[in-house]
């Protein structure tokens, strides 16, 4: 029966890459730039979106909001006046525990693509599946709050692979856990080396700038790596 | 396509509740109560386990220990001198996102079941798919870290409408976090009305004795509610 479950799994992810890949070109006609923003429940996703979103100088977002139920974090940046789309998982039993590539196919006709320049789809708060499907983007990103605590890259070793960059949140709450920031990275660096991160709270705000310019800089530096 | 993912989402359900009655049949064979403790990534499940599963009075307790790789918490629980199994979800893809009855059954003759009371399974970090299979086991219990908000029951209702008990833990962050204790309680009644729960912090041992008796006097509230 394990043998049979695994070649589902397998079929699965291959259509999700013929998805992916007209996602992508889909994304890449009209021009827009895509980050899959990808955590653990309650690591500060929205909270950091929140913060950097309303004011990109002169690039145009949107959001792609991924959760089992609900609409709570759609409603959340709707207040910073772009683009939010709610793309709900739940299936009926529970819900999927991530976005795949089709889901975001599903959502496109509501996303006014040919208006911005970057999108970023936040997907459900998970540290395993969400890294096995890719959804079109250019870029992974991750975030770990430092309240999860230094061992999670040992312990969800594929997210934290499969990100471009890693997001160090809830910095502000150092004093009060028990978490070394050099074991963190040592462990980081250990399981994707080389991988850049940024230390960050969204609560207080230090070193939201960095990853704002970061996200302002972006669209173009994709552009250039993937000549038209 | 949907469809087709969807039917053999249900298959693979139906089987996981056919060897979860066998997994059952067994513990109760053995007279064994089994928890299921389930949470996101680093809400403190083995922090909490660490403070408590050293004295139970009489009580013989064992965990499985299911993650994706390693075995960082089997390693912190055998240091209290109990059996500790563990079971590893990496199928090479990445990794399942949850234990299921049939990755149990598999660890089931690496348990010393004839010599415990009480089994703890730990489950895979995760908010969404725990909740959907079924172990076998007797009770389900969560841990909520209040570092991941007080949205968590209103966004993951399935879980919280799993959990028998609910730990509300890292209650010590509570001065340095924006969560407020009572909204949080309110989203839990609403999405599992009359759930109990427990206020905790496994740093500072807040709230631990109260979670220590309900286990010890747990296999014998089992035995009673379902007599042989």
């Amino acid at each position: 029966m394990h043998r049979v479950k695994v070649r589902v799994v397998e079929d699965a992810l291959d259509a999700n890459a013929t998805i992916a890949a007209a996602n992508r070109a889909d994304f890449d006609r009209a021009g827009v730039t895509v980050v899959n923003l990808m955590s653990a429940p309650g690591a500060g996703k929205t909270s950091v979106l929140e913060r950097v979103l309303g004011d990109l100088g002169g690039i145009r977002v949107g959001v792609l909001e991924g959760d089992v139920q609900g609409s709570l974090d759609a409603d959340r940046l709707a207040s910073l006046h772009i683009p939010v789309t709610q793309l709900n998982t739940d299936g009926g039993f529970g819900g999927e525990c991530h976005l795949d590539a089709n889901m975001v196919r599903s959502a496109l006709p509501s996303l006014p693509l040919e208006d911005l320049d970057l999108l970023v789809v936040e997907n459900v708060g998970n540290l395993v599946c969400p890294a096995e499907f890719r959804i079109g983007e250019d870029v992974r990103i991750m975030v770990s709050s430092i309240a999860e605590g230094e061992d999670k890259p040992l312990k969800y070793p594929l997210m934290f692979r499969a990100a471009e960059l890693v997001l160090v949140n809830k910095i502000d709450l150092l004093p009060h856990v028990d978490f070394d920031l050099d074991r963190f990275l040592h462990h980081l660096d250990a399981v994707h080396p080389g991988v850049p991160h940024m230390v960050m709270s969204a609560r207080t705000g230090e070193g939201l700038d960095a990853f704002r310019d970061w996200l302002v800089e972006l669209p173009a530096r994709v552009r250039r790596e993937v000549p038209a």
